[in-house]
């Protein structure tokens, strides 16, 4: 593993910062301690919006910088009126985002630049268990979700290959 | 359980529409069966952005009548730039809308007419576990999630309890 110690951010990752951030976390452990908070306010039928702003962490109350509201409904098929994508959907793009940070930080700190990070998070699931229509032999939930990952960089297959891992 | 007659939508759930779509799905299995999508491009450091179009379901690809772009980051103080909330808070936000779409339906299929509906999920997270400080005794994810739940309507205490559970 090679660390950068370039100055300028690697992948547009504070690199110094995050190794500085990791080094007062092993030295304070209860920096580590978050609590993240979504507020959701029922609109009609299924639709939803959550507010996201307010957190804890650091041992601190923080508040993002910008307050987001999101909103979540069924289609039409799933007898919605298609105000915004399923929770479930949701679920799919939180794996997704998570998966792209994370390259982005282990490849920064790999001295890896990235020029491309895309991903396709697909997730199957039989109705019949949430509908209660499976006598309990389907699961309420995902059946599988399949995650295609695609990197590009100033680096060998192997080492993006890694860094997907 | 008392199922509703009425012909206005209770909750504005399309109470018709959703029992025959139960009767359909008990009929022909495999319209249960669903693909949820999201496509993830990172766009520099923690930011990355999620598109959610098409799915496929009750036997055919299909479309949301809008595609989606939802955007997500780190604030700051976890070596982001606080574009967007982050993906563990998008998946507390799932959680909240699936809950809130159940109750209403569930609501609707019992004929209470529901005033309000509100919750707030609280995740907390340890990130020595993420982090890799943990020697693997601090899990990788959410450590406890809490959902508390406020629920208004034309029912007894009793009734919105149950809905609720």
């Amino acid at each position: 593993m090679t660390m950068t110690t370039d100055k300028s951010p690697l992948n547009g990752v504070d690199t110094a910062t995050l190794f500085a951030t990791r080094d007062a976390v092993k030295e304070t452990n209860q920096i580590a301690k978050f609590q993240f908070r979504a507020q959701n306010d029922w609109v009609s039928g299924t639709q939803s919006r959550s507010t996201i702003s307010g957190f804890y962490g650091a041992m601190q109350e923080m508040q993002h910088e910008r307050e987001t509201v999101v909103v979540s409904d069924h289609p039409a098929v799933l007898v919605g009126e298609d105000h915004g994508p399923t929770p479930v959907e949701f679920l799919l793009h939180a794996i997704a985002a998570c998966l792209t940070g994370g390259v982005a930080n282990i490849a920064a700190a790999r001295g890896v630049q990235l020029t491309r990070v895309s991903s396709t998070v697909e997730g199957d699931i039989d109705l019949l268990g949430i509908l209660g229509l499976s006598g309990g032999s389907v699961r309420n939930g995902y059946e599988q979700i399949k995650v295609t990952l695609h990197i590009e960089g100033d680096a060998d297959d192997a080492t993006l290959h890694e860094i997907a891992e």
